[in-house]
């Protein structure tokens, strides 16, 4: 194999090639081959030196997504810690390549060692970021409330479990009587995130997941 | 080995003698030798054939006080469903024994498939049992929520998971504010189930498993 000058510039075009199929054959209809072909001048091995398998893909795709919308990277002068979270959801909710890739991921959280891995990432690290930015909106006063801590688990535990039909079974109406429950939630924590205009994207968003 | 007539009353002997032993010495601390022994006239084998192993014991001593604790079964006459489903958790957390049979149970949930198992019950038969009682509130009048499905989902996810310390680390006093999140999350779903008393009741049965 003639030696790779540019590795991580291989590695990006073929999680592109690989996302761009999984988006429109599905990630089951997708081969390895598959992506070998569509790459056109990588052969197999190749392929396979960057990444031991289709899920390893899968995964890395899903790392680059997540720090894509990686709420605090939300830095727009002038923006509240309310309304910078209320854009971390519209952003999230509204972009339907980052729905589809999550949809994705979720039937492997069948596995119960993968769901307890992402349990564990939803109680610490998403809570954390999730905490700093409801304390930004106590600081600045456009959030109040008692309980920023509380509030920024169960923001990170109902929004990647309990909304998601992998988990709990709904309907494109339950999930969006479901969303409007979360925003009674977030109110009644003093968090009030989710305005009208919001329940609507977020329950377009999760019901492209059924 | 000579013929048992009455399987039920020994199987019961081998669960109490088993409870009392797990709930002084601690379940790491008994050996099924030590449950042999204090039981003193049946054989290793005799109990063997009843359950098959230590953990078969506390997961038989679980289910028994998992009936025991069913809410469904609270039928005073009088009681409003919210009442009930008050009833239910004082009882709850009011019992130290329930408690620490729980709290027993905890630490074999940090095997995923265990953990996945039962966060599979508790988004089922347990926020239908909520769920039920919920409704039953609503026509009586003493609950007014548009969200009986969701309040009843959220309440099995959280007084299963979010509140307990395995899961989500905490002091007594983080605790006992986590309690007051919950009250506040269930008041802004309608459902206004955990008052001053049982915010202290159920802050204390959770401190147990600390």
């Amino acid at each position: 194999m003639a030696r790779n000058k540019h590795p991580e510039r291989t590695r990006a075009r073929i999680l592109d090639v690989a996302k761009r199929l999984f988006l429109t054959k599905g990630y089951d209809g997708t081969t390895m081959q598959d992506i070998v072909d569509s790459l056109g001048d990588l052969s197999k091995g190749a392929v396979y030196y960057h990444f031991k398998s289709k899920e390893a893909i899968l995964d890395a795709i899903g790392e680059e997504d997540q720090s894509r919308h990686d709420p605090t990277a939300i830095n727009d002068t002038g923006l509240t810690g309310l309304d910078k979270l209320r854009e971390a959801f519209r952003r999230s909710a509204a972009d339907n390549e980052h729905m589809r890739l999550m949809n994705m991921a979720y039937p492997a959280m069948h596995d119960p060692k993968l769901l307890a891995a992402n349990l564990k990432v939803w109680r610490t690290q998403v809570a954390d970021m999730f905490e700093a930015m409801i304390r930004e909106g106590v600081a600045d006063g456009s959030i109040d409330t008692a309980y920023p801590r509380e509030a920024a688990e169960l923001l990170a535990l109902l929004t990647n479990y309990w909304l998601v039909p992998t988990f709990y079974p709904a309907t494109a109406d339950e999930l969006h009587h479901r969303v409007e429950a979360l925003a009674a939630v977030c109110t009644g924590l003093g968090v009030p995130i989710l305005d009208k205009d919001l329940i609507e994207t977020v329950s377009r968003g999760y019901t492209a997941l059924i």
